[in-house]
């Protein structure tokens, strides 16, 4: 598929990398990055007991932060070189438990913006035959501009 | 501080208390139990490396799990005997970076109600002279009766 | 397009249509139903002046009045018989201001329930051309049985 | 009550009053100031047949805009001269239909700053002996400078 949108930073996917492999969490949740699109990011991570909600299943705010991080590098893949992400704020609905071996976190840009941008996150649990959407987000990010401690 | 709600089940603190026990991703970012009020639940975690952004900050994820957590177990207080508690949805705003040693999560009940209550968090860091508020939730709560796989 | 929904009572049509022509803010905003189908509604109305902002836009909160209720009855159309649809709560961005002469608010179920319907909701303004999206919303809605003063 | 905020523009309450004058959408509501502190405005408006749903209740949507106006305000009111507001975002929780005679709107300011004030707002309904909260808002405002179209 074709992206919709065109990049101002040719070394958007690089960039994306670099400061995904700097999230220690990532790391911690045993996230992985399957594909960098402008303005589309796609993570995985496994099931694993460590982070688990009292009934077993992945915790909501674990499902949050791997959403968080697709939306906020589907964000970050269209903002200019020398721009740093953060997140404002997001809205999180949980469908269903996540309950499962695999999930893939799915980040798209809903409105790229010099300042602010508005993503959307999807949640999905491998299941037999195809993919079950259990989780949905709407998370806004902001382009960082010369902020001190604040780098890409 | 007396509790403006009275708890339906007498046992509302050990339920409570049993049951972040099985949220083993509370072991994940080391959080702990501060007070557990009827209808207000604080729990703290300290500053650790592997739950990390690429700013070295909190990733808004783990904010957001601790204060999943502080909501849903305020929820969970005021519920009756046998009622499970899951998340239905929640709304985060980042009003700073979550940098600093140590950080408080307090849940509220701003309603109950039978099926649906409706919570608010707030995410303080400890700094010199006292707390600084850094993050806000609203979080809506289901009580769950009678589902398989789905209890306290 | 047909719908992926099946309706679980025969008259959703009707009586969404009842229930709409009850809400007498629709008619001070001179919407109208364009299209009813299971788990989708469409709504239209045109730019007032009596509707606007202090640039002359259409207000935010109107907006929301018009994505709300097309959210609430897409719903309500795969809701059952004799339940009754309230909004518990949703959440809108904004992703430009609302001006032009005609609008389009299309409300979509994403996960319906016994319970509780998550719903999405995307305003369109009618440019040359075309449909441009200028707010997306995220609307969860109750079902509601048997209580007094609510009727579908 | 003695304000926690300093404005910076000494003619926050007139620049509030005018731009308030200029929302059409406030006199079709009924709409009227009940008070403009720094970081805070009180609105309130009656019951209106023309603003209600299905149940007779105020349309959820109407609430949010009266909520906006008075969150929007309420950042306004801490804003630079010269600069305008725009509503990027807002989450909405309806804790109980809005049904009674008269309502008042409070936002106010809990984070502000340059570019991104974060706004909270609560309705409360007038009832024998007080008023009662019946919907809370959490709302994202952006501080526009210089575009065109767009002041105060």
């Amino acid at each position: 598929m074709e992206s919709q949108f065109k990049p101002s930073d040719d070394g958007y996917e690089a960039k994306v990398r670099d400061s995904f492999n700097r999230q220690e969490i990532m790391k911690t949740v045993n996230a992985s990055i399957l594909s960098i699109q402008p303005g589309e990011v796609k993570l995985e991570f496994p099931y694993q007991t460590n982070l688990t909600q009292q009934h077993g299943f992945i915790h909501a705010g674990i499902v949050a932060t791997v959403l968080d991080s697709a939306c906020g590098y589907a964000a970050f893949s269209l903002m200019p070189k020398g721009a740093a992400v953060l997140s404002i704020e997001f809205k999180i609905n949980f469908l269903s438990p996540a309950k499962g071996k695999r999930f893939q976190a799915v980040g798209t840009v809903k409105k790229p913006g010099r300042n602010i941008t508005v993503t959307e996150g999807e949640l999905f649990v491998h299941v037999d035959g195809g993919q079950k959407l259990v989780t949905t987000m709407v998370g806004t990010m902001m382009s960082v501009y010369d902020r001190e401690g604040i780098e890409n």
